[in-house]
């Protein structure tokens, strides 16, 4: 099972001998690794465990429902809290450390004063309906980070633009740390896990795994045939009526590129090798799911 | 003499085996310290030095002329760059390590998208007068930081706000670094060192003096006696004008909290031992020089 730790500083002392250790023994460099999560774990969580573990010897997972990324009337108090649960399962994995703070542990003064923002890149997509969230990833990874001291960081690419932004916010604040996207997990039927697709109805849940659909459909026709701007614009729009027809509200889809520029006529669709991502978020009743495809125009997928 | 070290990657790979020795030798712990400087070495840096050896066993003195901390139409051009004589200096007060970084090594991107900004502590005072100032500041510390990794950090009290907001900036992102902050070093005459007194003429720098006498004398008056606010407001002001008589142009001259909140009627001057600071900056010629000075109320300082 792994060690459950509440504090900052019980936390630090018990990472410190693998500090150590790395030091030691040279020849088997101990690396730790943090795993960032809101709880609630589904096998997408595991995943990022399982990666981090092919990464580093010493896997800190962080389980926080983090208040500064919830925006007002957003889920903050209806988000499930499972951490029972949620620690039996991270012993599937062999997790090392589970950091379970308070909110008052991390934020002896709420809202805090200082601000850690990425700038541009959080000003769109996700960012456009959720004002403010950035700024409360920006903190709590900020402060994660300061706190394990971690050599490597694990994220899920379901949410690209987050790990986008984080990417950035390494480069620019010079954190020695390296970042992995791990791949989206999916339901059998392709719906991108997410501790929000428990808020679907049976019939909810019946109808979400088109928004994979049509961005895999979309990903094909993006690949399959040499496309202007106007004809890329149309089957976007295409795609966006037909997951709205399906019983969707949705958010935004859009098509960048992997580093999440917009696409100009100067970089458009057929240039060989150019990494272009579909980014989608999308209300089902009361959840709003997000999903993306990365495509590789002018190459099969 | 300090060894010196212009890329990040070699400063990181330099310091790691006294991170080593620092789990070896657990009776004899090995601390690292970071003196951030912008060069041009003066008695008072190098007392910052003096107080990190006292309280680390290897020390780091960075010398960087951060560009983002400097507004348009600032010295950044003219500002004093004397590396060899910084090194040398360093080297009789025993540092261990320069850190002396290109403007491309600290900002692959300038300006970075990236913020780290301090809140409403950072829109007073000098933040008033030099917008974007502590935006700068903010930055290039959270990237010193991150890049030495330090236990403790030592900063001048000359620049009383910075340092306030660098404590706050630690306490917010929980970095595991200590700060501490220097007493200001002064000439015979009693002005504060600083790099830009050197842009003072000989006639200036017999005037230079004025500001701290004003202030000791302001402090003192602010101590001998039970006070108004309003006796108290009164006497700033005829020390604003004789420091401008004496031929300042003030930019600022303020009492604020040790902690730079507002004093306000209901924390006035005369609780027991409520600590203030007077907090001034004046232009003298092309030299904007900044002072303060600690007043505990109420009792003899």
């Amino acid at each position: 099972m792994p060690i459950i730790h509440h504090h900052i500083s019980a936390l630090r002392t018990a990472l410190q001998p693998y500090r150590d250790q790395k030091n030691i023994e040279q020849s088997n460099l101990q690396r730790i690794a943090l795993v960032p999560t809101m709880g609630n774990l589904h096998e997408g969580h595991l995943e990022l465990v399982r990666i981090a573990k092919q990464h580093a010897d010493i896997v800190v997972v962080s389980i926080f429902v983090n208040p500064t990324q919830f925006g007002a009337g957003e889920d903050f108090d209806s988000y499930p809290r499972t951490l029972d649960e949620d620690v039996a399962k991270l012993a599937t994995v062999d997790a090392d450390f589970v950091f379970a703070p308070s909110i008052d542990e991390m934020y002896p003064v709420l809202p805090p004063p200082t601000s850690v923002r990425a700038g541009a890149i959080t000003a769109q997509l996700c960012g456009q309906s959720r004002l403010g969230h950035f700024d409360g990833v920006g903190i709590v990874v900020s402060k994660l980070f300061n706190i394990v001291q971690p050599d490597i960081a694990v994220f899920g690419q379901k949410d690209y633009q987050q790990l986008a932004i984080i990417k950035q916010l390494v480069r620019d604040l010079s954190y020695p740390i390296d970042i992995i996207g791990a791949p989206i997990v999916r339901a059998n039927d392709g719906l991108a896990l997410s501790s929000r697709n428990q808020y679907l109805s049976a019939s909810e849940r019946q109808i979400a795994p088109v928004l994979h659909q049509e961005l895999q459909h979309l990903a094909h026709q993006l690949t399959s045939s040499k496309l202007s701007q106007q004809e890329a614009d149309s089957l976007l729009a295409q795609t966006q009526t037909r997951i709205n027809e399906a019983g969707f509200t949705v958010d935004y889809l859009e098509i960048k590129t992997d580093e999440l520029n917009d696409i100009t006529e100067s970089a458009a669709f057929n240039t060989e090798n150019k990494n272009l991502i579909i980014l989608v978020a999308a209300w089902l009743g009361r959840a709003r799911l997000l999903d993306n495809q990365l495509v590789a125009v002018n190459r099969p997928l």
